[in-house]
């Protein structure tokens, strides 16, 4: 058996190879009108109500890294995917596989996270499952959560609608929940200050959607950070994406982080934040609002759409020079969520 | 640490032990309204709508077994946990979690028994996620499917609404998942010709509403098996459950191979079998209808709901006896769904 033949930790990354994964065994399979659009999460309707359904996985390593822990990282994970079309989030479920030996004191302090974040979120966690495997069969705990949220009528946010001469927002700096889990993960020597961005962004998205009816598309710059969200975005909306480098916040400790480890803050996973693609005319509006939050007080606009290079994402340098900002290659950072 | 501070292979056993777990980790932080229902899937309500949401964990060891695979299980397992509400499926969601070095072929060929599964059912998969763990990180492939289903106002089919007086239909032959399962496990040299039960079961379901106002409980019994179930039943519905023994269909096949192993085919799994409780007046209706359905053509009434002994489960043995069956105490198969 070849490399090409077998699942690489290059599949799971959310770039390059994830998505290759995704067009030559998942799609031709499961090809259907709804999950062609490969948002965030996926709308459906009942009747004359328009809803947004969502899943994910977790299996960070560590299980517990400062600013937050798989549970509570489950919970914003799958809010913030319900979010990001404009859905409020109501329902979620959640499936727990554990390994045999797991000690019910860190399952306990995991549901409790789950609990707060759920809370703080404003959903209810209303349907479980927990399987158990043998010992070295799964490596402490990962977390299935799924959710269901409520979207307006007229809303219409999605990857697919960013427009020529939109701005680029995004709510704050960049690689913090990357740069925290890999600074603890085991034989990694390095120790930064820095905390997860772990949360939940619905309250902060409900802010913004009630300032501005030209929200096109938003996206939470997970796995594959804010340089493959932006692609994925180029693409499904066929325009090019500028970037402003000199505009991208980023902490000095993560910057410092990513030198140490050779990696490019821009490839780091986030989530705590969102990008949101928004018509000229309201972009200070919207800023404004999301300086105003909790959530949002380092936000700033960092790129526009333009109508050349579609399916490109470029960076104007602060000194001055254009690069061509691409997917993820290959697995920079297994395990981060 | 002792053993009562660890996840053991019990708490995943769908038995006591996983009862007992929901109860001291899961519903003190959980506990809502919606989820205290303890059953297959539970409902809520959009607009005028009412809902089924379910979400399940796939972990079976092996993952291609006679009858089925871990794809085709996770479909229907997620299919039946919305039809024992009563509702119609209608969306699921897929999260993987892949071991590196995982054969494409062999998740090429998961993926198609999940779309093969997810048409006879006839449902969509809307939205998926696939996350890979380092090698030993996880054994193979890990499956949840999340599902969302519809439900006609005036259906309220619940594992506590079970009444006195109801008679118990099953729907076919108990065990056939598990023993399938168990003859393949590595280590294990007996052979058996019993396939998976694997099935959609909601189109079985659509004809027995469609005959009868009268279906009270439906419940598939999984893990823990026919007694396991039924106890829940018991306990959710405050009543007494008397089966008749001799009523209850097993293969010759499956009786050997329990003898062999020193299992009660009572509580081996089953993935494509219901439970329902019908009021006496319609049950040979119900039961005439499953009888005319590939998926119920054995089914039979196998016991009866009684006023005494609320909360217990018992049967009448073939030679004339009763005995209490219990809760599956340990587990008994690990990892057979």
């Amino acid at each position: 058996m070849t490399r090409e033949d077998s699942i690489l930790l290059d599949h799971g990354s959310g770039g390059r190879a994830s998505h290759e994964l995704v067009r030559r065994v998942f799609l031709p399979q499961f090809k259907n009108s709804l999950l062609d659009g490969l948002d965030d999460s996926t709308v459906f309707e009942i009747g004359d109500r328009k809803l947004a359904f969502s899943t994910d996985s977790y299996t960070v390593d560590p299980i517990f890294f400062p600013g937050g822990d798989i549970g509570c990282l489950a919970v914003n994970g799958t809010v913030n995917d319900l979010s990001m079309r404009g859905a409020v989030p109501l329902y979620l479920s959640a499936g727990f596989i554990i390994e045999e030996g797991f000690p019910i004191a860190d399952l306990k302090r995991i549901v409790e996270s789950m609990k707060g974040a759920a809370e703080t979120a404003g959903v209810q966690i209303i349907a479980g499952d927990t399987k158990v495997v043998n010992r070295g069969g799964a490596d402490k705990i990962f977390i299935n959560t799924s959710g269901v949220g409520i979207i307006k009528n007229n809303t219409n946010i999605s990857g697919k609608n960013a427009q020529v001469e939109d701005l680029v927002l995004i709510s704050g700096t960049i690689g913090d929940h990357g740069i925290t889990v890999l600074s603890k993960r085991g034989g990694l020597s390095f120790e930064t200050s820095i905390q997860s961005d772990s949360a939940p962004l619905n309250k902060l998205v409900a802010e913004m959607m009630s300032v501005s009816d030209s929200i096109h598309t938003m996206r939470d710059p997970t796995r594959g950070g804010l340089a493959t969200t932006l692609n994925e975005i180029a693409l499904q909306s066929n325009v090019g994406i500028e970037l402003f480098e000199e505009k991208i916040p980023v902490r000095e400790s993560v910057v410092g982080a990513c030198e140490l480890l050779g990696i490019d803050p821009l490839y780091v996973a986030n989530e705590g934040k969102l990008i949101a693609f928004v018509s000229p005319e309201d972009a200070d509006k919207v800023l404004n609002c999301m300086k105003s939050h909790p959530y949002g007080r380092e936000a700033a606009i960092i790129g526009k759409v333009i109508s050349e290079n579609q399916g490109r994402v470029f960076m104007k340098t602060s000194i001055g020079g254009t690069r061509i900002i691409d997917m993820l290659a290959g697995e920079q950072l297994p395990r981060i969520c």
